[in-house]
């Protein structure tokens, strides 16, 4: 601090100086618009008024089940109101929100369990059945809180069930802030392909301001109806809990991702937003004609984890969707990067547009840096479209770091950058491309290949439905592009015409030499499993 | 902080803790929209890039004269490029924005520039015959840049013009981000109509927060055209120059407020949005039926300093004009409650609207607290719409305090809380509306009387354009409200028609006792002069 304006008496006091925190936002709506719709599920109609309550009661449960500040407590559910009111209701009780992948096996939930400590599970009736499995392997005892659900019926588990278990006044309870915008407020795991997962520790302060840009980055306005086909459990879906409810906009509640459901949600509860990753988005674009039906136009779409094909986008618009591409890891709380759209771009041909859209863009206005950096030297690459280096990223919407995993955090922030591990360059006009995964680059020959190239060219075949690229050893040239492919129902190719397709599109170095059609493996995330492949390319 | 979770090794980096700025919005912009026009003036348009050029360079220039960190650079000029790239220029030099009321007499000018310990002043051409007499009144030399306008013409003062100024490339120079966000990024003096006036100090943390906050608060989207309506040395023209340059957005910029010239910019800069006192709104309501043409319809108003009247409202909506009615003060950096408007109101009749729209409301999404307590237990009153007491307001958008004025920053902030001095009523759903400053209540027999609440009957007549009410001293009933009327050209009415008028629509001990008609002493934020009133009553 300087003191030239002679100001250092000027000190921070509970007047001019509150600990930013996303609860503050619920408190907020529930003051100014209790009466509207916060959480919309089957038969459920919540209020602001009655979610607040909720959340308040849920976190006055935590603490009389002995949970206080800096606990974990753990959720395993789908995109459930009770997973909304953890977002809030477990750190009013001071603790930190671990929301579990519900894809993930018994040892890898109990893995995380152990590691991150969790003092208490929140466990959705489908998932019972696999906390059975998961009690076991665990060191201690773990309280576990049942979530019933009349959409599906399972044997209660655990020592309280949730509507009994929040079912008592607060009375005397109140939420707590944090003592420090610092402090911890979830902690979200890594899906780990690359080894044991990484627990992600995000900030209050960081989940406030990446909850406030999402309205920036996208240009919510008030009172949105967000549909979630986004799983909470992805980055604390995005922080979008925190975001909807600040604006106070209605939660549609979706415990399973189909297009009968999605449509349905459209149509009946007027949805205007939606998040999902471009299987969301093929979902939708290959569904029957008549789920689609009566669906408003200018429907919000934000979608990461690969870049829209150009098929996708164009199916999408054609049905009246307004796609934005955004792209974020865990680490950085969910995307923070956006393709920022001009408008002077939409009257140019679908082609071009996808090719635009594609690129991963710019930073979103409440992160502080992006840059594509050489990880040796640190210097930016040009902004050339061609060269390549590794995204980096900085700002309040970065994690604390990992949980007890010092080198990794130290290695994830090495000179004054969150490194992203993905590749990319920068264009001329700033916006970045992601070319690929730092370990899923090919270099056949002592030339980079990037696999998402050529899976564009894959995707761009009238017959490919799923393409994925990766490296297979060569004697010869060290490695070459081998594609997995699944084809469109009813559509027939060859290997030698794919092949013969990609040679016409792209450098011949590039085109694969091998394809394989099969099934493609996914994460729970609905992301491609290149570990899995590569496995199988080595195999060939 | 607490460490059950065993996360305290995970410390704020400069890749995941970044001092909060409004520089950071600007740097974004000129990175993503650097051709996306920035500023508008007379023959002047200039892109982002260029803008954020010309900062820059003010920075550099600033840093060659000698400022540095925590100095305070002074600026007088009405709304034009220059002052805005102050907002950006100093803070980058590490320096502190003193935004000077261009309407002050020399005296109030030199407090100001003495008591801040201003080192260097930019100042309009305009002003320059009105600085030449401010300088003989400092106790020491200070630097003159010299802004000049081909609007106006007077001989050059200082020391500098201000493009030669700013002319040489910023070489070496880097801009300055806050060591702390807690640093000082402007001074804003308050009017001072009970006293010297107080210096405000601003911080980055705050400035940011505003300048986020506004846009939620307005819903703004992207790149909003906004018209330099409001005084940007009026807090910092509520932090639009941050805001407006966060979305990309175009700022006209406007020497002088007049119903021409704003029509001419709402009709040719295609403007979308606009703030103003309800002074404004009267100005425009009221101008020639041949300057609106070709206004499109839902331009964005927001005002504050006063409800806005009925029949403001009405011309103005019946002009296709979108008011938003906000409240606050110099030291929360501007309007920090907004009426926000819920869909079900729109039906309502029109005097239903603007009692609605005539509530200050509830706090903006980013400040963090609004209550109306009573100043001597700090209770909150009954939301009954009826009890009074006075509003306080806490949260990261308050002053960091008054500059070398601790006994006035205590008082301001006893009990965790800005205390306001305004008086008001909690309405059952949460909204506040304002009943007087703590100064102007009128104490008659005993009985409280709204000043505002007899001014809102006055300006329902037809024949007022004006009205003021302040207290009379009375021997018998210690004080009665004493109205002072302008009325509407070619209007006539007497004293005893308005009062007959006023004991129709208020309780009779409410109804002025005497009326005064005349013209009204106004700041020159549009405000009217109520302690000059209370002389006049004093001296009938």
């Amino acid at each position: 601090m300087c003191a030239a304006i002679a100001d250092h008496d000027l000190v921070r006091t509970p007047a001019n100086f509150v600990q930013l925190t996303p609860l503050s936002l619920l408190r907020r709506t529930v003051d100014v618009h209790p009466t509207r719709t916060a959480v919309r599920y089957g038969d459920i109609t919540r209020t602001y008024a009655e979610f607040g309550d909720r959340c308040v009661r849920l976190a006055a449960a935590l603490a009389r089940a002995g949970i206080g500040r800096g606990d974990v407590v753990s959720i395993l559910a789908p995109n459930t109101p009770a997973h909304l009111e953890a977002h809030f209701g477990v750190p009013m009780a001071g603790a930190v929100l671990h929301s579990i992948n519900i894809r993930l096996d018994a040892a890898a939930i109990a893995f995380q369990l152990q590691h991150g400590n969790s003092k208490l599970l929140l466990v959705d009736e489908e998932f019972a059945p696999l906390v059975r499995k998961v009690l076991p392997l665990l060191d201690r005892r773990l309280p576990v809180v049942h979530i019933p659900d009349p959409a599906v019926a399972a044997d209660p588990i655990g020592m309280a069930e949730y509507e009994a278990f929040i079912a008592p006044p607060a009375g005397d309870f109140q939420p707590l802030d944090p003592l420090d915008e610092w402090d911890a407020i979830a902690l979200n795991y890594t899906s780990g392909t690359t080894g044991n997962p990484k627990g992600v520790v995000y900030h209050h302060r960081g989940a406030y301001l990446n909850a406030v840009g999402n309205t920036v980055a996208w240009s919510m306005g008030g009172h949105p109806v967000y549909l979630w086909t986004l799983p909470m459990f992805h980055c604390n879906g995005w922080c979008f809990p925190w975001t909807i409810t600040a604006l106070a906009g209605t939660h549609v509640c979706l415990r399973r991702v189909e297009a009968k459901a999605i449509y349905a949600a459209l149509v009946e509860d007027k949805v205007s937003h939606f998040c999902g990753a471009p299987i969301v988005l093929n979902l939708l674009a290959n569904a029957p004609a008549e789920m689609k039906q009566g669906v408003a136009p200018g429907v919000k779409v934000m979608t990461a984890g690969a870049a829209p094909p150009a098929p996708v986008i164009a199916a999408m618009e054609a049905l009246g969707f307004n796609v934005t591409h955004v792209y974020g890891l865990t680490e950085v709380y969910g995307p923070c990067v956006v393709c920022d759209w001009k408008g002077e771009w939409d009257g140019l041909p679908l082609e071009e547009r996808a090719r635009l859209k594609a690129r991963q863009g710019v930073r979103y206005h409440l992160q502080e840096g992006l840059a594509v950096l050489d990880p040796e030297t640190m210097a930016p690459v040009p902004a050339d479209g061609a060269s390549i280096g590794e995204v980096m990223i900085r700002g309040n919407i970065t994690m604390k770091g990992y949980l007890k995993n010092p080198a990794a955090t130290e290695e994830a922030f090495q000179g004054g950058w969150f490194h992203s591990g993905d590749l990319a360059v920068r264009h001329p006009d700033g916006y970045i491309e992601l070319k690929d995964r730092s370990k899923d680059i090919i270099i056949s020959g002592g030339e980079n290949i990037s696999t998402i190239e050529v899976e564009s060219v894959l995707y761009s075949h009238p017959a490919v439905l799923e393409a994925a690229v990766v490296a297979r050893p060569d004697p010869k040239w060290g490695e070459t592009p081998c594609a997995f492919v699944t084809l469109k129902p009813g559509a027939t190719l060859t290997e030698e015409e794919l092949i013969a397709f990609c040679r016409q599109n792209l450098a011949h170095f590039k085109a694969p030499r091998t394809v394989v059609f099969s099934e493609l493996p996914k994460t729970s995330t609905g992301k491609i499993q290149k570990f899995v492949l590569r496995d199988r390319a080595k195999a060939l």
